[in-house]
C-alpha cells in the first residue's frame, strides 16, 4: 500500500518513533530512527533505480517489435518521454499527487501547485520533511520513475504512425497532470482512498491509466496501413525479437523496485519481510504468465509463439502489482497465469474490433491491470470487490475523457498521425535524421512486408 | 560459504543474537538486532535480483551465439526455463534443498516434501523463521536464482538441436529435483558438508552440475548437422557478437550478486568487509580470464577472437566462485586467468571428442568449476584436496547418472531431438511460430552457412 | 566532494564517531557506528556494481556507433580494456592515488607504490584500515570502477581505426599512471584539493581526462578515411541504433551510482538526504540533456536525430557530475540542457577542424566536462572560478602531455593505425578473428558506404 504522506493515514509508521524511542533503552533491537531513515531512503533509491531501468525496458521491447525502418524514431520517442516526464512531474506533477496539508478540495484538487523542492543540502533529522518517512529527494526519485512508466506505456501501443512532437505534447499533459492528479486521489489520501480501493502498487494508478490513455489513442488514431485486410488480421514484422526479449527481462527486473519499493518502509522486521514476500511473488506471477502463454499459444496454434511468451510475463507482472504483498507463492504463480491468458485472449479481440495496438500494451497494461486491481479481493481481506470497481471505473473514465480531450485538440491543430508516404518509407527516414540500421539495406527489407503492398 | 541453516554449523552467527544484547548498553558500537536482520535479508534481495539478471545474461549470450534461424527459440528456451525453475523450486526444491530440521537420511534425502512457505504479512521479530539469519522470503528468492542460473547453464550447450518441450521436462527434473537434491547435501547441512567438502558460492554446486547435466545432453544429443566434417570442425557462425559480449557484461554484473550475497550476511563488520573483498576477487577473476585468453588466442591464431575473450572472462568468474573470500585480488586474478586458459584447451578437447557445446558452456561451467572446487586448498587453510575431490565426484557422478536417465527416458519417449529438415529450416520456423528477424531475409543468409552445405 | 582521506580533509566524517559514541546514551537516534560503516561499505559496493554497468554501457554505446565491419572489435576493445584498467589499478593505481600517510612530494607525487591490498578476512572493527569510512575492499572496488571508465571514453573516439595491442598499451599507461596521479592531485588530498579545485564526482577528474586523452588520439591517428572529403564532412554509418539507445540507458543507469555514491558516506539523516538529492539531479540534467538537443536538432535540421539526443543526455549526465548536490532540480536540468547545446556546437566545430571522433566523446567528456567543473561556482558557494580553471588546466595540460607522449613513442614503435586495406576491410576480419554478424553479408553491406567509394 502507498502511504498517505498527506493525511495521517498511516498510523503504524507514524507509530514508529515513539516505539522506537521507547524501546531503545530495554531490549535495543529496533533499528535506531536515523538508520530506520536511511533504510527506507536507501529503499526509494534502489527501488528508482530499478524503476528507471524500466524506462530502457519498455524501450527495448518496443524498438524490438517495430518494423527496422521505425527502430530510431521508437528509441527517440522512448527517450524523450523519460525526459518529458522528469520535466514535468517536477514542475507540477509531484506537488500535484502529494498535496501534504495545503489545500485539497474533497480529496479531488489538490491546489499544491509549484515545483517539487528538495530537502536543503546536509540537512539534519530536526530539519527533513518528514523524519518517520524518507528522504524527500527519495522519495520523488522513485515517485518520477511511476510517472514515466505510464507513459512509457503509451508510447508502444501508438508506435509505428504517429507523429512524434504530438505525442510528445501529449505526454506533457499525461504526465504534469493526468497521471499526477489520478494518482491523488489514491496515493495522495484523496477521495479513491478514502473509499478503500486498494491498489498497492499501481495495476490501476499506474498501468491501467497508460492502457486507458494507450486504448484512447489507438482509437483515434486507427490502425497501421496494411494491418487489417477486410476481416483479415495481418501479422506485420517486427525488427527483432532479441531486444524484444531483452527488454521484457529488463522490466521483469525492474519490477522487484517498481512492487518492492511500494512498500514504502524498510526499517523493521515486519517491513524488510513484507518486502521480500513481494520480491518472490512478483517473480511468481511473471513466472506464471510465462507458463500460460506458453502452454496456451502451443494448445491454440500447435506452435508456442515467444512474442506471446514475452507479453505473458508482462501480463503476470501487471496482474501482481495490484497485491504483490497478501498472496502465497502459489497463488501468486495461478493470478499471474491467468493474467497472461487474459493477454492472449484480449488480443484476440481488439483485432476483432481493429485496435491497433503494435506491442500489445492495452491486453498487458490495462486488461491485466484490472485483473489484478479485482483480484485483490481474493487476498486481501481488507479489499471489497465494489470500492475496487469503484477505483477502476472512476480512474478509467477520467483517463479516457481526458485524453480523448487532448488527443483531439492535438488532432485539430497539429494533426496526429504522418502521412501516407512517411508511414510506408518509415518514420525514421521521413521524420528523424536517423536510420537505425543504415548499412542494412532496411528499405529493401522493407519493400518485401506485407504493410506495402 | 554457504550457511547450514539447519543443523547448527555456523555459531559465529548464531551467537551473534547474544554479543548484540549483551554489548548494546555498553560501547553500543554493534549493529541492533532488528538492524542485522534487515542488513541480511537485504544482501538477500541485493543479491537476487543481481543472480536474476543473470537469467538474461544467459538469454543474450546463447542468443548472439546461435544462428538467426535459431535465435526466438534460444530466447523462448532461456525465458521458460527461468519460469519452470521458479514454479519447481517452489513446489519441491526449496524444502528438500533446506530440511531445516525435518527427517533427513544420514544427511542424503530430506523428507521435507512440500511447497514453500514464506512468513506471514507483517510479521514480528519474535515470529520470523530465524531471526539471526533473515526474512525467508528473501532466501527464498536468492536461493531460486541459483536454483534457475543451473538449467540456464544447460540450454546454451544443447541449443539449435534440442526439441522445447522435451528440454522443458529436464529442467522440470532438474530444477525440481537433481539441483536441490545435491544441493541439500552441501548448503543443507549434508553429508558433504560434514565431510569437509567447500564451495562457497557453487563452483561445483551450481555451475558443474549445470556443466554435467549439459555435457550428458550434448553427448545424447549428437553434434548439429554440418560442426563436424570427418575429422574437420567446421565453425558454424552465430548471430550476433553484440548480443554475446551484453549477456557476458550481464552474467559478469550479476556474479557480484552471485557470489558477494553467498556471505549470508552484511550485519557486522566483518560481514561487509568480506562480502568487500568478494566483490573486488570476483571483477579480479574475470579480469584475469579476459587478459589470459586475450593473450592466449593471439598466440595460438595470431589473431585474438572475441567469442574466446567472452567465455574467458565467464571461466574467471566460475573459477573464482567456490572460494571469492580468501585469495588476494592477485591471486584472484591468476585463478581467472588459469580459468581462461582451461576453457580454451577443454574447447579445443570437446571438438577432437566432436562433442558440440553450442556456447561453450561446458568448458566454462564444468571445467573451470572443477578448477574452482579444486584451487580452494590453495588459499583457504580449512580445505583439503581429498574433501574437494569427494565432493566433485559424488556430485558430478550423481549429475551425470541423474541427467542420463531422465535424458534417456525422455528419448525413448518423446524424442530429444528435431528433425533434419527443421534443423536446417531452423527452429524458430519449424518448432516456433516467431521468427526473430522475420524481415532480415534470414532463410536466405542461412543457405550460405557449411550447416547447409 | 571525493573524500580526501590520507590527510584529514574531512573532519566532518572524522568527528563522526565520537558524536555517535556521545549520543547514543541519550536520544538513540543515531545509527550505531558498526551501522554508519556497513552502510557506506554498502553504498560503494551499489555504486561500484553500478558504474561497472556503465563499461558495458560504452560497449554497447560504441560497438552500436561504429560500422558493422567494427562492432567486434569495439566490443573487445571494451572488455579488454576494462581487464586492463582492473589489473592495473590494482596494481599500481589505487595506492599511488590514496597515499594514505606515505610520502607525498609537495601534493605532487606519491611514493605509495606497491598493489593494493585488502583487509583481512572477517576483520574486526578494531582492525578495520578506517571504521569512521568503509571497507577498503568496497572503496577499491568503487574506485576502480572510475578508473575504468576514463579507458572507456578513449576507446570510443579512436575506434575503426586503431589497432588493438597499441590501444590497450595506452591503457595500461593511462590506468596504472596518468589516471590515478592526477587523480591524486584532487581526491588524494593533492595540491588541487589544497587549492579549492572542486570537482565532486570527476567532471575534470575523471570525465575531461579520457576527453584529452582521446583528443589527443585523435589528432595523432586522424580520421578514417572518407570521413572528411575536402571540406565536406561525411556521415559514415553505423551498425544499429537500438544498440547505441541501449548503452545511452546503460549509462543513464550507471551514473546514478557514479555520482550518487560519490558521496562517501550514507549513514547518517544528512548522507542519505544528500544521496537523494544527487540522484533526483544526476535524472534531471539527463532529462534536460534530451530535451535541449530534441529541440535543438529540429530548429537546426528541421528534424531531430537519435545520436544527437543520445548524447545530449551523456552530455547533460557529464555536466552536472562535477556539483550534483547542490543544484535546485531545475538548476540541474538548465546546467544538463546547456550540456547537451554544447555537444552539438563542439561536434560541428571538431568536425571543422577534421578531429574525426566516432562516437562523439570528445564533445560529450571534454566539453562537457569543462563546462560542468566551471557550473560548480553557480551553486556552490564554496567554489571559486580561478580555482577551477586552475584545476581545469592543469589536470587538461598534463594529461594532453603525457599522453601525446605515450601515443608518440607507440607510434614509433609498434604503430598506432591499421593498414589502408585493413580500415576498408573491418577490423573484425582483419585484426580479429570474429564478424560480429557472419550471416548477414556485411561485407556486402559494407561496399555501399561512402568511406570506400
Amino acid at each position: 500500500m502507498k502511504l498517505a504522506r498527506a493525511i495521517g493515514l498511516a498510523p503504524a509508521l507514524i507509530a514508529l518513533p515513539s516505539m522506537g524511542y521507547a524501546n531503545v533503552g530495554s531490549a535495543g533491537a529496533e533499528a535506531s530512527l536515523d538508520t530506520v531513515f536511511i533504510f527506507n531512503s536507501l529503499l526509494f533509491l534502489i527501488g528508482g533505480f530499478l524503476v528507471f531501468w524500466m524506462a530502457a525496458g519498455f524501450a527495448m521491447l518496443e524498438a524490438g517489435l517495430v518494423r527496422s525502418k521505425n527502430v530510431a524514431m521508437q528509441l527517440t520517442k522512448n527517450m524523450s518521454l523519460f525526459a518529458v516526464a522528469a520535466t514535468l512531474y517536477y514542475l507540477f506533477g509531484y506537488n500535484l499527487m502529494y498535496p501534504l496539508g495545503q489545500w485539497f478540495v474533497d480529496g479531488v484538487i489538490s491546489a499544491a501547485v509549484g515545483v517539487a523542492i528538495l530537502e536543503p543540502v546536509a540537512v539534519t533529522r530536526e530539519m527533513v520533511d518528514d523524519y518517520a518517512y524518507a528522504a524527500t529527494g527519495s522519495d520523488f526519485f522513485f515517485q518520477l520513475m511511476f510517472c514515466a512508466t505510464t507513459a512509457s506505456i503509451v508510447s508502444g501501443a501508438l508506435a509505428e504512425r504517429i507523429k512524434l512532437w504530438p505525442f510528445l505534447l501529449f505526454t506533457v499533459v499525461l504526465t504534469g497532470l493526468i497521471y499526477p492528479l489520478q494518482a491523488s486521489w489514491k496515493w495522495g489520501g484523496g477521495f479513491l482512498d478514502q473509499a478503500g480501493f486498494l491498489d498497492f502498487a499501481g495495476s490501476t494508478v499506474v498501468h491501467s491509466v497508460g492502457g486507458w490513455a494507450a486504448l484512447t489513442g489507438a482509437i483515434i488514431l486507427g490502425p497501421r496501413i496494411g494491418k487489417y485486410n477486410g476481416d483479415k488480421v495481418m501479422e506485420l514484422p517486427w525488427s527483432d525479437l532479441s531486444l524484444a526479449a531483452l527488454g521484457t527481462f529488463i522490466l521483469w527486473l525492474g519490477w522487484f523496485g517498481f512492487n518492492g519499493a511500494s512498500q514504502l518502509a524498510m526499517g523493521t522486521v515486519g517491513d524488510i519481510a513484507d518486502i521480500s514476500r513481494i520480491f518472490a511473488n512478483t517473480n511468481a506471477a511473471a513466472s506464471g504468465g510465462v507458463l500460460s502463454t506458453l502452454i496456451l499459444s502451443q494448445l491454440l496454434h500447435d506452435k508456442p509463439s515467444l512474442t506471446v511468451v514475452l507479453n505473458g510475463a508482462l501480463g503476470g507482472l501487471v496482474a501482481i502489482t495490484a497485491e504483490p504483498l497478501y498472496p502465497s507463492l502459489g497463488v501468486a504463480t495461478l493470478i499471474g497465469g491467468l493474467g497472461g491468458i487474459i493477454v492472449v485472449f484480449v488480443t484476440i479481440g481488439l483485432d476483432k474490433l481493429k485496435i491497433d495496438d503494435v506491442v500489445g500494451a492495452i491486453p498487458v497494461h490495462l486488461a491485466c491491470g484490472i485483473w489484478g486491481t479485482l483480484a485483490v479481493v481474493i487476498t486481501n481481506s481488507e479489499a471489497n470487490i465494489l470500492s475496487q470497481l469503484y477505483g477502476i471505473g472512476v480512474i478509467g473514465l477520467f483517463t479516457v475523457l481526458a485524453s480523448a480531450l487532448v488527443w483531439w485538440l492535438l488532432s485539430l491543430t497539429m494533426g496526429l498521425r504522418v502521412g501516407i508516404e512517411t508511414e510506408i518509407a518509415g518514420l525514421d527516414i521521413a521524420e528523424l535524421s536517423s536510420e537505425a540500421f543504415p548499412e542494412h539495406l532496411t528499405s529493401k527489407a522493407v519493400k518485401a512486408q506485407p504493410a506495402e503492398a
